[in-house]
């Protein structure tokens, strides 16, 4: 069924033991064909293949509703774990045309109709796959990454403001030049970062706004959007104590005020220990010696579900790396190789 | 008359001779009072007072369409000079609603009405008056500004392409994130004009844009659009040469494509002494060493003027240096004081 976040759920018959399987069906605007449905069609795949085996158990398939972000955050397997408000529903808007959800839920016809939630004690397990979106196997000739944690991601907005003003009538010592504090911050962050940074570790400036904008005027208000992601929480606090340290000393230097806002700190996901077994020895048996243990660098539905019971992922390659792109692919080998890896560790789950 | 272009025009009579007088009315969106209007008010208040001390001569009055630029660029002067095509004129959109000039003009009843030009002869020279927009005259408490020459601006588009993707999954080592490079760029022009600039050089970063600009997606494209400002042909070769040396060499060391794209390449244009002279006479009676000669560095309508006939410029002061914002303002016994000067300089030079 379709339940009232627009999650699709279904619930194996029988007594157990039960797996949850799944992804998402959405994707990005003008995405690829991978990215999520992969997932649920691999879900699919493994309740019939324990329905047709005769079990032991079964599967319950699961495709979380907004997994990319179109309305909201996870809002699918928020809701899915009861963490999802009504308010924040009520809230929610598209971000890309601004249809409250309200509306589009209506539209679907879901108005009133109930959200399913997590029966505690139901499932032994919770098993996603997904594209890596990365090149660590691809470029390496890799089949199967077993994924150890999904990393946490920190946002920031580091603001700069300063004094908007003619750019051709006001010395350069008078200025007070916000784009231009900003941009010192940041290249302070690409010259620090790396010393203190773990193996693993990304940050990015996705965007700099500067006000006006206009060619002739000196900005007098500039901010970035700057993200890091690690799985490892001592490292997330370097990181983010470092551009602390970094947006204060602006500040005091001057001539522009200088500020931080935290726009989001998640916390990293660790996967099962016990998943990841399962998964090893499937992968073992059909791409022997071309697995690899590997954290996701990208947000997924199992970092909502290994709060409430043992969950781990498996990756199959993307071809170049691509993601969040209509070029995204994986060959229909690698495709096939992984199902079979996903449906053996399922069913060593059932059996265990 | 309004002409064809909607700069509003007169003719002095009698047979001169005859100075040349004015600036323009309109102002940036949400501006103050006295940028452009403050000529026009002069002008008028000159063509008064030679008109009621009998002569020498007379003054013709004209305000400037479209000198702040909402439909093109100075398009009201280069009209008068006779150098605007009306095929700009047929490409010409408002900047903020994108109406075509062509229909702006039919709307005010101008279709079809001709454009009035420079009359080689008619003048002995234009003077233009304006307030200042900076903290030269403002800051050190002076009353009177000659203008010794406008400043030329270079404007430039710099470019960085690289690979957008994936801000979780792709690593540090592997990514080709067109916005780090973009900044690398401009750190680099920060540290290295100020050795290379004069001293009364500007330089303004108004605008950097970074695509997609999602905070998790590394920028696979990233532009800024940079300018700078200087009256010294010598120095603005300089500034150039350094700013494509400096994309060059971030292009060289990759892992991005940098470009470096020219959108305007301005003259100086010099103002003429015998006007700046006229000007020193009537500011050294009424202002006694509270005038200056200064550069502009914002253009002024003047500086179409000046390659056909010999023309100057007098500036006020700005409170606070500021314009292009309705603070804009000017301590009124300082406008009173400023047309004793104006006034007084038109006399001398249709005197001379």
């Amino acid at each position: 069924e379709i339940d009232g976040i627009a999650s699709v759920v279904s619930r194996a018959p029988g007594n157990g033991p039960f797996v949850l399987a799944g992804s998402h069906l959405e994707s990005q605007n003008r995405a690829g064909w991978l990215d999520g449905a992969l997932g649920v069609v691999y879900a699919l795949e493994a309740a019939r293949a324990v329905h047709e085996a005769g079990g032991p158990g079964g599967v319950d398939v699961i495709a979380f509703a907004d997994e990319e972000g179109h309305f909201g955050h996870f809002l699918g397997s928020f809701s899915y774990a009861d963490t999802l408000a009504e308010e924040t529903i009520d809230n929610a808007r598209n971000r890309t045309d601004g249809t409250p959800l309200r509306t589009a839920l209506a539209t679907a016809g879901l108005e009133g109709t109930p959200r399913r939630h997590h029966q505690p004690g139901r499932h032994k397990a919770f098993l996603e796959a997904h594209i890596e979106q990365g090149l660590t196997l691809d470029g390496d000739g890799l089949k199967a990454g077993i994924v150890t944690s999904i990393v946490a991601i920190w946002q920031f907005r580091v603001v700069a403001e300063g004094a908007q003003n003619h750019a051709g009538t006001t010395s350069m010592a008078r200025r007070r030049d916000a784009g231009a504090a900003l941009r010192r911050v940041l290249m302070r962050v690409e010259d620090t970062f790396p010393a203190i940074a773990g193996p693993a570790s990304v940050w990015t400036v996705g965007r700099i706004t500067m006000e006006p904008g206009d060619p002739s005027i000196i900005p007098g208000r500039a901010e970035a959007l700057l993200q890091f992601r690690d799985a490892d929480p001592a490292v997330l606090d370097r990181l983010h104590a470092k551009l602390a340290e970094l947006v204060a000393a602006e500040d005091a230097a001057g001539p522009c005020t200088l500020s931080l806002q935290v726009l989001g700190q998640t916390k990293p996901a660790m996967m099962d220990e016990t998943v990841q077994t399962a998964l090893d020895a499937a992968a073992a048996r059909f791409a022997p010696a071309k697995h690899i243990r590997m954290p996701s660098g990208a947000g997924h539905d199992a970092q909502n579900m290994a709060p409430l019971m043992p969950s781990g992922m498996l990756f199959v390659p993307s071809i170049g790396g691509i993601s969040h792109h209509w070029t995204e692919d994986t060959a229909e080998e690698d495709i096939a190789l992984g199902a079979q890896i996903y449906v053996d560790a399922v069913a060593r789950l059932l059996a265990a």
